[in-house]
Parts: structure tokens; C-alpha cells; sequence
């Protein structure tokens, strides 16, 4: 049984041989209290090995998807780490590998936190493993001090985030598509691979209401921090996201017998469309971001004017209302294109995500215990989608950012100091302590 | 043996009890020769069988690939027509389909005629096919008539001309890459598989200066003569035309957290890279065209920065120095816009071809041939590459053109109208028999 924050109190302070009042001995004892981090690189680096590429080099970064043999190993790795942390691990219903730690008032509410271990192909080695491997270093360190706090501690590691957040989806009560196809099998497939039981996902629920609050430590996977010189990120909230497939009908033709005039060119008109969102984007000040990412181009050939094109629009922001003003005025534009190049344009909006904002009550926490390292902060959306924002569905929720070398994620290059690291393990730790004294 | 074309005529003299001198009676008689519109659609519906879809259905047009089963199919069936019109065909060491008719001075040099009839996949009824078929019918109707022509007459039918005029390449005498893969075979396998002989290709050489003329009759593949309302075409050329593929260079990121300044986007480069294609090909008078008509996005995801682009762009035209001054044009403006995406763009002249151009003197008969049968004639260059343009190589070669309905080809909406058909063929051995007389 670990001890109460009490009893570590009084021997902290017997070490110390300093009288002070007990109040301000709990107060100082634990927020003294630091994760190793050295343990924690040495807990990436163990990861990072499940999901290289075959040669063992990490040219490829590594590629770790959910359901892989991939991801199975590294869940195995992940879990044997907790065990070291004298945790018990535990897969959900829904996949997800989660483990208690008993407060020592059984009325309140767990205090979850964590992130994932799946990644995209060829990712890198940050994205999601940081924030799961710092939720075992918070639990080990805590362990290690046998520090009691007066709230459950619950950690989470989600499975495939990178699939579409579908664990901590599962977790919030959402119903999930188990037929959907994720890397060449369906997810209830997937489910069962990685030992959850996908009859009785159900089971996995987190009910709105129960937790006291949900906190995620996470690489920024973008370059604001790196480019500002501070070392943690206090998120405001999770942006809201539009997404649009478009389609654009031309007329293919031979592109050597068809006169400029007579063409009905798709690649033309897309050409005008992805100018279009950058200019609209553009054209108001904030923080907002669309992006044409994926288009495909028929028939292809070098000698035939394009007779169809299809994109996808993609518009994030924290506020939905100004995405979807953004997105009337790229419809409105695209109508006008498909008019000046004879093609005819059809913008469907196809998904959207609300926006999930993160408590202020947390942000103040976090803000507080950063400054209680004397680390720099700044507050920021977080641009990619997490697992916290299924989390803001059950209860409050708040997350830590950490730079981003170059601002580069999902991707063998992305990279974060170790310092930065822990940083910002050493912040989620002290976010959990003052969350638990609230 | 054949009538001597005095002999025809003391025919058809006799017939018409017409007393003329002997010079014009010849001139009268060939000019009012008329080839069976009828046989030659017969032909050509004949021909469109083979490359159907397997339920018969013409929905997906015609798939006669070279060297497909398809396309020895439909080569074994134009030969039966040729022998129905009394010809011996022969198969030379390229694999192109051919056959001499004699002429009666033994110490003259041929005329050749003909086209192809591989087709692209999913394309249409006339492109090539409708150019062989009149071939068939100019000789069907010359020896049902007995005429005796002067010069040797010699018809070909192509080998691949779709997949880059292979067949009339070799017969030019350029040496062909026998390794190249061509639907999913070696050429030299394509070649040895239609009854060519690879290895004694040298064979099918028709040697500089060797020949009389070569003509061709082709649907225009653009919409030029049907706007027009004009049914015959003389072709001034065919166009040379550069090729170029550009690679762009960007940065691969996450689209929800790269702010729009700090991306460096490949597509939205490629997307001003295309409007500059556009823009500088239409900044001066005349018929050159430009195309983008392939594009590939890396990685081509919803969620990502698009890091890499590649794609073609081709330019037409009769001046082979105005496309390269195009081409210097876009070039330039490439790096202009590399620098304000922060991209890197690498543009590679990959292929010229130079113009062919038509005999003056031809397209003169030509046009001649067509007043006397009371047809409207325009002069236009040919946007697309043909097997005449490897004939121009040795010797005069002249081309006439049939509107394409809506200036559609390579589709299985090509079409052509029977009269237009019949006109083209009618022309086609109108100018054959005058230049027997030239």
C-alpha cells in the first residue's frame, strides 16, 4: 500500500530536518517531486524499436499502426512498462490499455490522463508516445515516492488515434462503425487483435459527469512554440474541422488536337480552387488553416486535357462559426471558377468536428504548475485532432503541449529534445497533484 | 491482270459514247472513280467488334491495344478484307500489315497510303481505323474498276501507332527500343506476337528518298472542320511538341498544425504553375496549345501539406521555336514561383518532337481532289502525332483530315459521320490517282 501524502510529508521533511507547517509541507513536498528523465528517454527509445523498418534502421521512421504486429509489440513493451511501475494494466472492451491507481478518498471522481502509441506510416517517434510513456513515468514516479493522492488516478493508453481517435471515441459513448476497413481489417477485428472484445464495447464507456478531469501531455506538431522560445503549451481548445470532397467535371480530350478555347479543363479549375482557399483563408486575420491535401487527376495522361478532378478542402479553426463562413465563400467561388472554365463543380460537406475547448479552470493549472518549474508558457489551439477531445465529452478536460523541432510530426523527422520532454512530463505530473488538491 | 487506265477508258468511253481525246477521257474517267460508301462503313462496323467489351456492348468503346489479343484479331480481319479486295498482304519484319499493287512503269517510285488500327484503351471506332479501311476501299475500288495506276501502289496498316507510332518509326528507319514495355510486354515480344520479326527489323526499312509520296487520311481528332462547317481537311504539318516533367518539392506537414505561413506547399505551387501554363500559351495569337494533364500529390492525404508534386506539361505547336520560347516562358515563371511558395521546382525538357511538315504540293492536290468532288477544304496543322509524320522522313507526305463530331476522340463518344467517312475516302483516292499523274 502506498503511503498517504502525509506520511510521505513527514518523511520528506524529516530528511529535510526542516520545521514547517504541515499544510505547506504537503504543498512543497510534492510539487518537489520530479519524473526521471532519464527513465522516460529510455522508455521512447524502447518504444521506438516496434514499428522500424525491417533493417532495423530508422530511415522509415517508424510505422506503427493500429492493429499492426506492430502495434501489438509496442502495446506488449507498453504494458510490461507499467508493470515495472507496479501498475496493473488492463485492456477495455473497446482496445484501449488503461490502469487504476486507488486514491485515498473513495468519493471522488479519477483524474484520467494519457495519449497512444499507434502512428501514422512512416511517422516518427514523439506523436502520442510521449504522452502515453510520460502517464507510466507520473504513475512510476508517484509510486516510487509512494505519493497517495486524495483522487483515483486512472491512465489510458487509446488505441489507433491516428484511425480516428476510435478508443478514446468508443470511450466517450460514441457508437463506433466496427465494419469500417482500417489498415486491411475491420475494426472489430482490430479490436479483438489487440484483445478487447468488441461485443461488449459498451463496457469501455467513460459516463459523462464521472471524472474529475481528463489531461493529455502531447508533442505540439506544429512550430509556434519552437519559433517562440518557450517550452510548454497551455491548449485553449482543440479546433473545429469542415471537410469537403470536391468534385470537378471537365471534358477530357486530346490535348493537341483540342484549342485552348474549346477546352474544358478540371486540373484548370482546381488549379483556380486550391488558389482560392488560400486566398479566402488568408484574407482574415486569427489562426485558421484549409488545405487542399489530397487530388487526383483522370485520366492522367500526358496528352489528354484533364476531364476530372477530384480534391478535398479541409478548414480548421477553434471557431466553427468562422469555418463555416470560410467554407460558404470557397463554395461561392468555386461556382464562379466552374462557370469561367465551362466545368461543373460540385463542394459536398462531408464531415464536421465540433470544436472541444479545454477548461479554463485547467489551463490555470497547468499555467501554474509550469511557472512552479519556471517554464515559459503560452496558450494555443491545438490545430490536430486528440484523444482529449472525445475526453472534453465525459468531464473537463486540458492538455500540454511541447515543441516540435521545425514544427515537422507524422514523419521520420519529428523530433523533440529530451529536455523538452521532460519538461513536459514533469508538468503533467504537477498538473495531476494540483488537480487532486482541488 | 489489270486494265491499263487507257484501257478503262476506252471502257468507259465506249459506255458513256462520249467522243473525247484520249487525254482528257483518262483524266474524266479516274475523276469520276467513287469508292462504295456502303462497304466502307460495312468495314469499319466490321472492324469494331474486335476490343469490345466482353457483353458485346459498345459502353466502353474500344480497347484494340497493340499486341493485345484484340488487336490480332482485328489484324487478321483486315487482312481477310484486304484479300476480298484482291490483295496479297504481307506482314513485315515491324509487324505493320502491307501489300503492293503493281503499277505499270516498273521505274517508278510507289505511293504509299494507310494508317492504324490499335486503338488507346477505351477509345473510339475511327481514330486510325477509318484511315486503313479506305485504304482497303482505294484499292478495292481501283482494281473492281480495273484501273492501272502509273506508279506502284503500296498500303500500310501500322503496328502501334497509339503507343508511339511504333511500327511507321521502324519503317523510317529509326532504331526502336525492342526492351521497351508496351501493355505488359517487351516490343520485341508485342512484335514477334502480331507475326513481325524482331531480330530482322532492318527488313521493314523503306529507305529516304525511296518512295513517291505517302498519304493519310485520319479523323481530325478536334473540333475545327465541324465548327467550320467544312468536311475536308489539309494538313499544313504535324505540330512538334516539347515535353516536360516537373517535380515540386514542398514540405510534407500536419494541415491542422503548420500555420499558412510557414507551409511550404507544393500543390498550391503546382496549382500557380498550372495557371501559368494557361496564362503564357494564350498570351499570343495562334494554335499552340499547352497542357498540364498529369499530376500526382505526395502524399496525397486530407490531413497533410502536400510535400511533393509531380507533373507533365506539354506544348504543341507548327513553330518548333515558339514552343521552346513557351517553354522558356514557363520555366522561368517556375522559379518565380518556387521562391514565393518556398518550394523547389525542377522543370526537364524531357522530349522534342520536331514539326513534320506536309508537301505544298500535296496539300495543292489534295485540295484539288476535293473541288472537283465539291467539297469545302480549310488548312489546319495537326495537333496530334500521326504515322505520317515518320513517312515525312522519306519522303513528301501530304494528310487529310474528316470533322470529328463535338472535336471528340480517343472515347468511346468518337464519332465521325458515314458521308464524312466516304468524303475523306473519296479524297483519299482522288488524290492518289493524281498523283499517279504528277
Amino acid at each position: 500500500m502506498p503511503l498517504t501524502r502525509r506520511e510521505v510529508l513527514s518523511g520528506l521533511a524529516a530528511a529535510a530536518a526542516v520545521s514547517l507547517t504541515p499544510d505547506l509541507l504537503v504543498a512543497q513536498s510534492t510539487s518537489a517531486l520530479r519524473i526521471d528523465a532519464a527513465r522516460l528517454q529510455q522508455s521512447l527509445e524502447g518504444l521506438s524499436v516496434y514499428g522500424r523498418r525491417q533493417d532495423g534502421t530508422f530511415a522509415d521512421g517508424v510505422s506503427r499502426i493500429a492493429y499492426s504486429d506492430a502495434d501489438v509489440a509496442g502495446r506488449k513493451y507498453a504494458m510490461e512498462l507499467m508493470r515495472s511501475a507496479a501498475l496493473d494494466p488492463h485492456i477495455d472492451a473497446a482496445g484501449n490499455i488503461t490502469a487504476l491507481r486507488q486514491g485515498s478518498d473513495p468519493s471522488l471522481k479519477p483524474i484520467l490522463f494519457g495519449s497512444h502509441i499507434d502512428s501514422v506510416p512512416k511517422g516518427g517517434n514523439f506523436d502520442g508516445d510521449l504522452g502515453s510513456m510520460s502517464a507510466i513515468e507520473v504513475m512510476h514516479t508517484l509510486n516510487q515516492h509512494n505519493v497517495q493522492t486524495r483522487h483515483p488516478l486512472r491512465m489510458y493508453i487509446w488505441q489507433n488515434e491516428e484511425g480516428g481517435l476510435t478508443g478514446s471515441q468508443a470511450a466517450s459513448g460514441s457508437s463506433l462503425d466496427l465494419q469500417r476497413q482500417f489498415n486491411g481489417m475491420r475494426t472489430e477485428d482490430g479490436i479483438r487483435k489487440i484483445g478487447g472484445d468488441p461485443a461488449h464495447i459498451a463496457e469501455a464507456r467513460i459516463a459523462p459527469g464521472s471524472i474529475h478531469c481528463y489531461l493529455e501531455l502531447h508533442i505540439e506538431q506544429g512550430g509556434t512554440l519552437e519559433k517562440a522560445g518557450i517550452p510548454i503549451g497551455v491548449v485553449e481548445g482543440i479546433v473545429s474541422i469542415d471537410d469537403y470532397d470536391v468534385e470537378i467535371r471537365g471534358f477530357a480530350n486530346h490535348a493537341g488536337t483540342t484549342p485552348m478555347p474549346e477546352r474544358r479543363n478540371a486540373l484548370l479549375a482546381a488549379a483556380q480552387l486550391i488558389e482560392a482557399v488560400q486566398t479566402i483563408v488568408t484574407s482574415e486575420p486569427g489562426r485558421q488553416v484549409g488545405t487542399v491535401g489530397s487530388l487526383t487527376v483522370s485520366p492522367n495522361a500526358r496528352n489528354v486535357v484533364p476531364g476530372l478532378v477530384e480534391l478535398t478542402v479541409e478548414l480548421r479553426d477553434l471557431s466553427a462559426e468562422k469555418i463555416a463562413r470560410l467554407g460558404q465563400q470557397i463554395q461561392k467561388r468555386a461556382q464562379t471558377i466552374a462557370e469561367e472554365t465551362k466545368t461543373d463543380i460540385v463542394m459536398k460537406h462531408v464531415d464536421h468536428d465540433p470544436p472541444a475547448m479545454a477548461s479554463p479552470e485547467i489551463q490555470a493549472q497547468i499555467e501554474a504548475a509550469a511557472s512552479a518549474l519556471g517554464l515559459k508558457t503560452m496558450r494555443l489551439p491545438s490545430g490536430a485532432g486528440h484523444d482529449a477531445q472525445m475526453m472534453a465529452r465525459v468531464g473537463p478536460m486540458g492538455m500540454i503541449f511541447v515543441p516540435s523541432i521545425g514544427g515537422i510530426s507524422h514523419s521520420p523527422r519529428e523530433l523533440t529534445r529530451w529536455s523538452d520532454c521532460a519538461n513536459g512530463a514533469n508538468v503533467l505530473l504537477q498538473t495531476v497533484l494540483r488537480m487532486d488538491g482541488v
